[in-house]
């Protein structure tokens, strides 16, 4: 049987399978979800041990517990290292789901749930590629899996692990499936990551929350203090205004910027993604290059006072701010999450207290183009597509690839089968299922590809 | 026996009574609290009748119930009208409350509990100086209550309440005991009140939460076009920046600068009072005439994206902030919500979609000071805690004052038991035990002395 028949014969189960997994709440930022934490890399190993891979185990970290994997059955053949997270993100707003997150559910060719693209979906397509490797042939390169707990929340821990099983962890490539395709049915590789500097801002003023009308006109009110510091970091047209925050950013060469032009969405496309009512952003870009190659700041979330139904007249103790830069080669976190800090507190106001807390951070990522692992992934997507597939960039983050790719000396392939209106990190998170399908035979070509071009070290 | 003696016999049983009222959680802002309203009226109406008033019931109202009282056993002589509410603020952050909300408890001569200062504490002072009366002589002039539930959410239904029972609610003069006084055992009258409108600004960009690595850099984040919103309302020396806010403001003269300046508070008080690192607001004036005699605005409350712990990376779909404006005469709160809308929505960017919601709204209040009414309440204060009391204004806002002065055509006096660190519509809000026993006395002065002046009608 060739492993693309098996496949098809065996989709009722892998999908099962997968719903299975999706049902497992495992949000790496809330800790009261940590026993999940355990039951979906348990369910993984479950997985991996049906598709005949024969070593499959939990391994304790410093966060969430690590999925390791080997099957190490072709010798003299390359070594592909797959990476992934079994973590998902948290679920709110919940009254904006159709269907419930943690009860996957298929409607109209595609698969509803958290995780179902990001990333448990991706990885039960890679899952079962190798089981139709193994289940129908000699393998035709050697298979291992770290898929961690903690993406969604900076891979916290697993910068030691990598360190700590370096020699374990050897290989010829990594393939990440954890990015989207360009559109339904349209193959794309992902050959750059934004990084992440993710920061909290606290303004404490008064003591407690003080009445309104006996206090409003002598005390420093902290929501609009904050507001202010907000409207100091971003100007109106989309430009980050904190000192040097550009500085290491990469330049578009004409190159670059023809490369992304191919790749680009249309603008209609992207108002449609996005349900929003105009696009806008930083002077002198593209829409394109704004998300794959230019830095942003962002509020993810603000919050202090009253919230509740109604009205009451409070001057809020304090107001708080989740804000996150994007960051693009060749700049650093580190320096950012730095630059940061000291122009807020440069430009806070001694009317309130200033606190600053580093959430997570990580580095933008740019492939190598050139290498024969890409091409085995270009043809892999291009056989099982039926397209050539475009060279895209993503303007999410995936810290770990460049901490992979750093402490493996390796290329990291970056083949993922999401697509742009996936809804991950959103309510009504999906997969369409035909990428689901085609993924399976895409993931098995690669490999097959990757097996007979690479260079075993 | 005197009334004197009378209140310090029966002291025990009116804190009890008074406990057994704080322990409903009346709080009007919070729909589910809806039964509660009922029941913290039937606990007035028992009160009262616990006072030997002859008629005292629940009366329905557009809002909530509304507790009407009278006991006309003076022919010949006034009659005195006490209003109040038995509604009270909600009471969240409930972390920082030292004590439960709703289970009152005596502490260092202090009586804590939601309510105890604002206002459930005050009509009890009331009810009980008028009980003092009744039960040892001849009542000095003829009373009538009017108690509602809506002031805190504004006073909802109440003027058409007003407007249909103007005759039965005629009176020679209205007692109001829900303001402070300038401090422990520093008895005051207050003189005037802010207005207040209250509004909530909702901005609207992407259609649901997005993922901000997919699509940051390209639409509009709802928070930060908020804060630049919020930034553009207030400068950051305190002045609102609303065209026209402040063209019908009356301005102070001489006098009246001098006559806050007798009753003002010191600034290592104020900040005591706050908590706040320092003291700040509108350039040109002091901070009690920031806080009596100046219009301000605050961020009441701002939400919108992921406020749970931990970092979610999302741009938000929504973010609102509650926004109030304290008001002097002669601002119009009508007015004062048209320009603010008109002004939102002149400077709000085309990249959100743009709601103003208005929540409510009152006038504010300025007492004519050389009436007998005034009179009867200084010289009571005086002989009730031994001193001249202060004439003060407050920062707060009672709407219902001013509706009831010009639907009754007569003088409010404004003789509060509070004081400025009373906590009111923050957590552990409490009354000084001092308070409530020479507020009892001199509440039943007053009603001595306004029978003895005050012409009837």
């Amino acid at each position: 049987m060739k492993p693309q028949e098996y496949l098809s014969q065996q989709r009722a189960r892998f999908l099962d399978d997968l719903k299975g997994w999706l049902a497992i709440p495992s949000i790496s930022a809330l800790p009261a979800h940590k026993p999940d934490m355990q039951r979906a890399a348990d369910h993984l190993v479950g997985m991996l041990k049906r598709a005949g891979i024969d070593r499959a185990e939990v391994r304790p970290s410093d966060f969430n517990p690590v999925v390791y994997a080997e099957h190490l059955h072709a010798p003299g053949k390359p070594t592909i290292l797959v990476y992934g997270h079994y973590d998902v993100m948290p679920v709110d707003p919940l009254n904006e789901w159709a269907s419930k997150p943690f009860a996957a559910e298929v409607r109209d060719n595609f698969l509803y749930g958290r995780g179902s693209a990001d990333d448990k979906g991706q990885i039960a397509i890679v899952t079962n590629a190798v089981e139709a490797l193994i289940k129908t042939g000699t393998p035709p390169c050697n298979f291992k899996f770290i898929v961690e707990g903690g993406e969604e929340v900076g891979s916290e821990g697993l910068d030691k692990y990598l360190a700590q099983h370096q020699q374990e962890l050897a290989c010829d490539a990594v393939l990440v499936s954890d990015t989207g395709m360009a559109g339904i049915d349209k193959p794309s590789l992902c050959v750059g990551l934004r990084g992440l500097c993710y920061v909290e801002v606290f303004f404490n003023g008064p003591a407690t929350d003080l009445h309104s009308g006996s206090f409003g006109g002598i005390v420093e009110n902290p929501a609009i203090a904050l507001a202010h510091l907000i409207s100091q970091l971003k100007d109106r047209s989309g430009k980050v205004l904190i000192p040097g925050f550009y500085d290491d950013v990469r330049s578009l060469t004409p190159a670059d910027r023809a490369a992304i032009q191919a790749a680009a969405k249309t603008d209609a496309d992207l108002l449609k993604s996005t349900g929003a009512p105009k696009l806008c952003g930083e002077p002198g870009f593209t829409p394109t290059e704004r998300i794959w190659a230019r830095p942003t700041l962002d509020v993810n979330g603000i919050y202090g006072g009253f919230t509740g139904e109604g009205a009451k007249t409070v001057i809020p103790a304090q107001a708080a701010a989740k804000i996150s830069m994007r960051l693009v080669a060749d700049q650093s976190p580190d320096k950012i999450s730095e630059l940061f800090e000291k122009f807020v507190n440069q430009i806070a106001p001694d009317t309130v207290k200033v606190r600053v807390s580093r959430l997570h951070g990580g580095f933008p990522y740019l492939a190598r183009t050139d290498g024969p692992a890409i091409a085995a992934g270009k043809q892999a997507l291009k056989e099982a597509f039926g397209s050539e597939p475009l060279l895209e960039r993503e303007g999410g983050s995936i810290p770990i690839v460049v901490t992979l790719a750093q402490a493996l000396k390796v290329d990291v392939v970056l083949m993922g089968f999401g697509y742009p209106d996936e809804h991950s990190h959103a309510p009504n998170e999906h997969l369409p299922l035909s990428h689901f399908d085609k993924g399976m035979v895409a993931a098995a070509r690669f490999f097959e590809l990757a097996g007979a071009s690479l260079k075993a070290r």
